[in-house]
């Protein structure tokens, strides 16, 4: 039987399903082993007998509770220690640092085991978000705003707009800076998106993901999300960044560029790396150390530059592609970036559907899927001729940043060489061509 | 004028042309710096006055000629020094070590610089490969045969069955090893292709190709192809791999199992890299090091397992594909490799996509765009449901090997249920689950 601190007795896991999520408790089993931490909000089945607790260390372990389990609960609730932020609203006045705003998507840094299949699933109430998160709060005032309630890979370009406006929002409230919590299947794509659709950034915006979700031990959410907050608060930083693990151990982070930034590992917490660039700056110790580098904030009023247009393709190059296929994947777009081989290279009979869909206005943007290097078209014959063949090259852009830019550039334009210009510009910092010299021998 | 070892005068451009590609000459300036090394075969353009020399460091220097320089023949003649190798052919007898057979199929490996255009084209005759490469002979004696004579991003599924064919009559012939020179844009590709193609190697396959072409300084050709070279005698190995640069400089190249290996960068020497899997082994000052988990040789006659069925497609997600583009893009096909982002995902719309084409008995495997980590249907939602409809997961399997793989089991099998099982099992030691498991927290 549980006794509880007001001496009253009862099963010990409907005390603990009584006490509000964030109050700290020590949970003591028949062996004797205990557990102190504050309870986190979990999937609640029926028999499962399971209870999280998210400890000191900041791993959260589930407890099994059996009618002997002793539970004893430690200090004031959690509302007199860390008042819940009501939607939208939080207690941002007199905080000299300013505040910022967590914009919530859903994905696996808004999390939660689902005890029943054993997959995870999305929470979208912020105060489980709180939660899971107490140390958001610590170095200052956090407005939460959800806006999606999805995994990322739900998350597509017509939400990249959503997102770019909620932001503009947030500044024009006063907002210091902005994290948005994100899956991180398409994190990525979504850095690259709000890079091109946000513009005169008076602060930073700050993307970051989990690679395990918050009710799990060695969850990397709640320290992400708190050097996610650090960049946030950066005064110096104004452009769209990522922030995720720098390596497996919880006290290094680096800061991506949005368009320099990929998913590089399925599962591992540093699978974040920036390509054809270096990473920013990082989040050490607390304290965030930037390179010079940084696009820093913008006077101007933050804007969103849309609109833009879905109607175009991200092609991947492989060896057995043929023209009917390719044909048929891009039939009725606007612009298609190819992922080509190498210096950015597809096989010779492609070259003619080339030829064909820019005659017809189509603009085709042609990367490498290297994913490092640029795409060249003046080193080999193939390259020559899919330029003659009206092929745009692009750089040294990753294939995912590329296609980003293009449904930018396909809502600004109607004339393909305008199409191409706005392309073939540097916008948010996302041609870095003195890397790409590096590797050239 | 020019003075020869004969004291003949002529115009100096005229004498070096007279000569044959591997002379040794000291070609001396106005200035008075002098150039030592052997004249490489390079395109004659009407006008040009410029002249390539390996030198002794192996690298290649243009040098421009005009009516001031001095040339001297150092030497005997090439033919003396070093017999060029008629086609299919080498002086192989009485080879203690064994000899080992390159079949060419152009490539940078293979090309040399089209000084109209500035761009690389291919080269075909195996005296100018040998010429480009004396190195090559210097550890035993080498059979040159040439299959193709194309940029590798022309080399497809179909092609990997003739080289395979290639490869397995060498080895009847008795060669010890065998070296395939291959343009690096879809050496990847090529490298899975031939793993599950080949089977009961006798000895190694060495895919080796070069990201300058060898008539340029700085070229990586001649070093990679002596470290394939020195691979293909190994007689610790029985599998496919490729050996490339595994940094900038040029005395060490790593070893990568053919399955497991990229291209990562589109200019780099090191371009090359092991995912999911450490490289096999490493070549340093001639020695060939290998990881005990090398396949050996096989006892058994070496055969192709073919045949192949190229009714297949490699269709890499991003946010904006519709259901409308991923099923025009699979029309018809009897399979399809989803690159999915994390660990194997696609927005929710496409789930219905692949139940409605995995019911018309279409294979839909299922990899990871991250390109290192497994795809793995079991931590998400979307994931049980993309298993639920039918969607077939391949672990840590690169979308290019899945593809390559398919391919091949395609061309096996009519029954969806045996061609997913096909793809499933272990066949070239593709699927190395351990060091994903490392990644995990």
């Amino acid at each position: 039987m549980a006794r509880t601190e007001s001496g009253a007795s009862s099963d010990p896991l409907t005390v603990l399903r009584g006490l509000p999520s964030g109050q700290r408790v020590e949970i003591r089993d028949a062996s004797g082993h205990a557990w102190n931490g504050a309870i986190v909000p979990s999937h609640e089945l029926s028999g499962s007998r399971i209870v999280s607790l998210k400890l000191e260390s900041g791993y959260n372990v589930g407890v099994a509770i059996d009618a002997s389990t002793a539970v004893r609960v430690v200090g004031a609730p959690p509302s007199a220690r860390s008042e819940p932020v009501p939607a939208g609203r939080a207690s941002v006045e007199g905080d000299p640092g300013g505040w910022i705003t967590l914009l919530t998507t859903g994905g696996t840094i808004a999390s939660r085991v689902d005890y029943e299949t054993g997959g995870v699933r999305p929470v979208s109430d912020e105060r489980d978000i709180l939660a899971f998160y107490p140390e958001l709060e610590g170095s200052g005032a956090v407005r939460v705003i959800p806006v999606f309630d999805r995994l990322s890979e739900d998350i597509g370009p017509a939400d990249w707009l959503v997102l770019a406006q909620r932001v503009v929002d947030a500044f024009r409230a006063g907002a210091r800076g902005v994290v948005i919590a994100h899956g991180t299947d398409t994190l990525g794509f979504t850095a690259a998106g709000l890079s091109f659709l946000l513009t005169d950034l008076p602060g930073p915006v700050v993307l970051v993901g989990a690679q395990r979700s918050p009710d799990r031990p060695s969850s990397d959410g709640p320290s992400n999300i708190e050097a996610a907050a650090a960049v946030a608060r950066d005064r110096r930083l104004g452009e769209v960044v990522v922030v995720m693990h720098a390596g497996l151990s919880d006290d290094r982070f680096a800061v991506h560029r949005g368009t320099w930034v990929r998913k590089m590992h399925s599962s591992r917490r540093d699978a974040f790396e920036s390509r054809n660039g270096p990473p920013l700056g990082s989040v050490h110790g607390g304290t965030v150390h930037l390179l010079p580098l940084v696009r820093p904030p913008s006077a101007g009023p933050p804007r969103v530059d849309g609109p833009i247009d879905e109607n175009a393709g991200l092609l991947w190059f492989y060896p057995g592609l043929t023209v009917a296929r390719a044909r048929a994947f891009a039939a009725g777009v606007r612009g298609v970036v190819v992922a080509g081989t190498g210096l950015g290279h597809v096989r010779s009979e492609l070259i003619d559907w080339v030829r064909s869909v820019t005659a017809e206005g189509v603009v085709v943007a042609m990367t490498t899927q290297c994913l490092e290097g640029g795409a060249d078209p003046y080193v080999y014959a193939t390259g020559r001729e899919l330029l003659r063949a009206g092929a745009l090259y692009l750089d040294d852009l990753l294939p995912e940043t590329a296609y980003a830019k293009l449904v930018w550039a396909l809502g600004h334009a109607d004339d393909p060489g305008r199409i191409k210009a706005l392309l073939t510009q540097d916008r948010a910092g996302e041609f870095l061509r003195r890397h790409r010299a590096e590797g050239e021998a």
